[in-house]
């Protein structure tokens, strides 16, 4: 039941000494989802010991290289490493072209299928993927071409029986059946068992947001509301505020301010300006506003725990 | 007057935990030449602080993605950092629809010229390009597809005049300009003043050259004789010896049997399968065949010592 996070590069625009480009791969329940794939992104992932062939889905945010040109890379190798089972990638729509381009030059070795998902122009969130367990929503971003942010929930899940109450009322197979869909059972008696009462949700679906690239806007902090993790993109400090605005960016406090409106549990910031080899101005500017926040160091690995009842 | 060498990634095909994919820089005299340029490149050279600005000529020996998709980042990065100057380019003729696509898709922030150089079918070695001090060859491998070596070899340097011999001769200025040319000089009493005995060669032009990927083949040696410093793949170990064969690449011992036909000074290895972790072995089949031969160990700068007389 595994649920963690692991930035594999928080590096905006160009990469530093101290940092790669934006990469980050979301472990649900061992499925492996790749946000972004800047470049080297394959060699954080074996840094990481994360197998390739365990990534089916990647999503790229948007086309400014420094999230996308890990790419070329990254599928010669699943190629290499022998990847047979479909890969979805999913994107703005120009991203096709890239896509395409790439197979036709580079992908002599490729023998998986890429599916490729276009994400075209929308006002808020939209469910991109419904698995099993999780939806995926995309929504749109305010940066300086089509960007998309991405929220991973997982379903509710099933209602548990209370085992105390299922022995005391001695419930039938078809009474439990119906109580956990959270239907009211009216027995021959007259005697009415509510759902509410006999059922528990055993645990808290949980939840994680990527805001990168943005500048602050108004709906985003309901679109993401009180999600457990939430990246967001923290280019720059409180000095280059103006600097932020112009080239559509964040500032740490900025992102801060977006995670308490939003109600999040836990804030981690990233995509850091070359410009800050010391992180500790921007971590204390959004800790001014938002308590619950952190560098998203890369190789780390952040769990959102299970919450259990 | 420097010359030297340092290797930024000897990966073969994908890049392993220890190593990076095939990027070079060559350091003529503080003219930088980037030989190769595989993936997280641009990371490399800001490992060793080697600025973006100070490359003006890349070479790509051929158009597998683990040599030359670290391009995009790269270019992209010399823009952001605001470079103007011309970029010369070198690589098979296929290159250009990959520069082009670049350009087109990704190339917004690129005021910078970027000179495209073909190399197209060779059977031997071809000047590329000939500058105040050096020459750089390109010159055919034997690979699946297209592939280049390069030689950089230096100028002769011009002659010196003996200083002792200066003054006891008493010369005079056209007659030093003659003999430094290495014309013979008749004085009017009849005395002739050859142009061996009044000049020496006042230090060794250097050499270098890649030969990455290919498989052994009997001009190779010929065509890089008695450089002073080879780069040459060594994918494999002698167990692999087959598998080089078919993929067209080389052992160790078959690149350490090449240095030594060549006559060449020094040999470093490198391109390794990501099966070896641990070098020794191949490091060893390499010695037993040509002793002054080491690993083209990563962020590591060699240097070809300039030998004065």
């Amino acid at each position: 039941m595994e649920f963690t996070y692991t930035p594999l590069g928080t590096a905006s625009a160009t990469p530093s000494v101290y940092r790669y480009p934006s990469a980050h791969v979301l472990n649900i329940r061992g499925r492996l989802f790749l946000i972004d794939c800047g470049e080297a992104c394959q060699i954080r992932l074996r840094r990481m010991g994360i197998s390739f062939l365990k990534i089916d889905h990647i999503l790229i945010s948007h086309l400014h290289g420094d999230h996308l040109f890990g790419l070329f890379g990254l599928l010669s190798s699943m190629a290499m490493v022998g990847r047979t089972s479909l890969l979805n990638l999913y994107g703005p729509e120009r991203l096709r072209k890239t896509l395409d381009f790439f197979l036709e030059e580079y992908g002599e070795g490729v023998k998986f299928q890429i599916e490729f998902h276009p994400l075209g122009a929308m006002q808020g969130p939209q469910t991109i993927l419904s698995a099993r367990n999780l939806d995926i929503q995309a929504f749109p971003l305010r940066h300086r071409i089509p960007t998309y942010g991405f929220l991973f929930r997982e379903h509710e899940p099933e209602l548990n029986l209370r085992k105390d109450l299922v022995e005391k009322y001695q419930l039938g197979i078809s009474e439990m059946a119906r109580l956990k869909r959270g239907d009211r059972v009216i027995r021959e008696d007259g005697q009415c068992l509510e759902p509410e009462q006999f059922t528990y949700r055993p645990w808290e679906p949980r939840s994680f947001a990527y805001c990168s690239d943005t500048s602050v806007f108004a709906e985003l902090p309901k679109w993401i509301q009180g999600v457990d993790l939430l990246y967001h993109e923290a280019t720059f400090a409180d000095s280059e505020v103006e600097c932020a605005r112009t080239t559509f960016h964040s500032t740490a406090r900025q992102a801060a301010i977006c995670a308490r409106t939003a109600g999040v549990k836990r804030l981690l910031i990233g995509h850091f300006s070359a410009r800050y080899p010391d992180l500790s101005k921007l971590l204390s500017e959004a800790r001014s506003e938002f308590e619950a926040v952190d560098i998203a160091t890369e190789l780390t690995t952040f769990e959102v725990p299970l919450k259990k009842y």
